[in-house]
């Protein structure tokens, strides 16, 4: 029995997200009838870091999966040759007994990015959030500072929620310039919430447009309620980057999504 | 009477290149009826620095018009308000009385990329073209090199052709890096005739490839006949990114098409 440790990209606008969902075409489902048919025609059950919501992009999302099948030579690009041209496995290497992205990973880096120019880029479409009004770095530099550290997440995710705890551990965040135009906001934590980053990002963008102040946005960050935080920023301009993993299973399973 | 000059940039994935064609959706067609329409139900003709083919995108695309009317605040933001999310003016200057896009063009700039690295990449689909066999970087400098001054290309188009004249002055051309797997192929020139620089960069890839030598190449460029040469690259690596202007008409008329 083989451990294997699969390493992905995907333009996130034509799925339904990763998760498989009936009827829907999702990420998980084209990986593992992709790598299934690989190995023989066997069954895949992937089992994923970062589960995405619809239209979310990846370029280093990480899926592990166990089999008892030797998979052949030159591995991931015999899965690329197979799957659809949205999506591709970076790399496929074995991995260590009992792997699994899910509970062996520490933490997860997510990107978001913001084309933050007067007009709008045909090359960016679907994959920025384009914002024509004036931004105020400053202040989404001193937002990401305040998030650093352990907060009350509740009023960034839907009040309606699967999640049981809400306090999360923002190892990293910062707001940086890609290029002239682009500003990426990076993040990284133990786990994240579902729409955390969207909604997170979207209040931001409200302080970094003078329609709420920095010391409001922190206010949020202990417990405030859904209602208290700004919209929701739209999924395509959000990446997830990679993951980090331990030597084993974390003891609280937080599940992961964005 | 007043002269206009858009700068336009489109991803060409699903066009049927610049020029207007009854039945199918070009950038022409898009452009002047969004000005068209902005300047408030006029018809509006544009001549274009460079006429691309199906496929082919643009980030510094140049065209130019005439009309009586005045534009209002705001042009480009008011005209890409009405366009479709494939196709943005960047820019809309007031030009020097009788601009011609296509007539007053000295020299025209274009890019090639090409993605080459053993894995395919989702967000490079459409945008470069994917080469997973090992490419020999120096061969391709050494092709670029030979490319420099003026030649004879009829080697380099189709042999059924509307053009009449084969010589082009090459002012500049050179392989770059974008990055650790993207590779650039930049040239300059007067002007170019169709297909000439995916013809090329097929050609240059052939060498880098090992199937050809750069001494081989090198011949071509005195008037060899097409079967020559080798095959035409894909539409969709191709970028036509810059223009450069003389302050009036060019005697010779060249048909730039890429």
């Amino acid at each position: 029995m083989g451990s294997w440790k699969l390493t992905i990209a995907y333009d996130g606008a034509r799925f339904a997200g990763w998760a498989r969902q009936p009827g829907l075409r999702t990420v998980q489902e084209e990986l593992e009838r992709a790598v299934g048919r690989i190995l023989g025609g066997v069954d895949v059950e992937l089992t994923v870091a970062g589960r995405t919501d619809a239209g979310v992009h990846a370029t280093g999302q990480v899926a592990s999966f166990a089999t008892e099948v030797e998979p052949p030579d030159h591995f991931a690009e015999r899965i690329n040759a197979v799957l659809p041209r949205d999506v591709a496995v970076r790399a496929a290497e074995p991995a260590p007994p009992g792997f699994d992205a899910r509970r062996w990973a520490r933490s997860r880096r997510y990107a978001y990015r913001v084309l933050a120019a007067p007009i709008r880029d045909p090359f960016e479409e679907g994959r920025a959030l384009w914002v024509a009004r004036a931004l105020d770095q400053d202040a989404l530099r001193e937002c990401a500072g305040a998030l650093r550290g352990e907060h009350d997440f509740t009023a960034f995710t839907p009040t309606r929620t699967e999640h049981t705890r809400f306090r999360r551990v923002i190892k990293d965040a910062e707001w940086e310039r890609e290029d002239e135009r682009v500003l990426v906001f990076r993040i990284e934590a133990d786990a994240f919430m579902r729409n955390m980053i969207r909604v997170l990002v979207g209040t931001m963008l409200e302080v970094a447009s003078g329609r709420r102040s920095v010391a409001e946005f922190r206010a949020l960050l202990e417990g405030a309620p859904r209602a208290q935080a700004g919209e929701t920023a739209p999924a395509h301009g959000l990446f997830f980057t990679g993951v980090t993993f331990g030597d084993g299973p974390l003891q609280i399973d937080y599940a992961a999504e964005a």
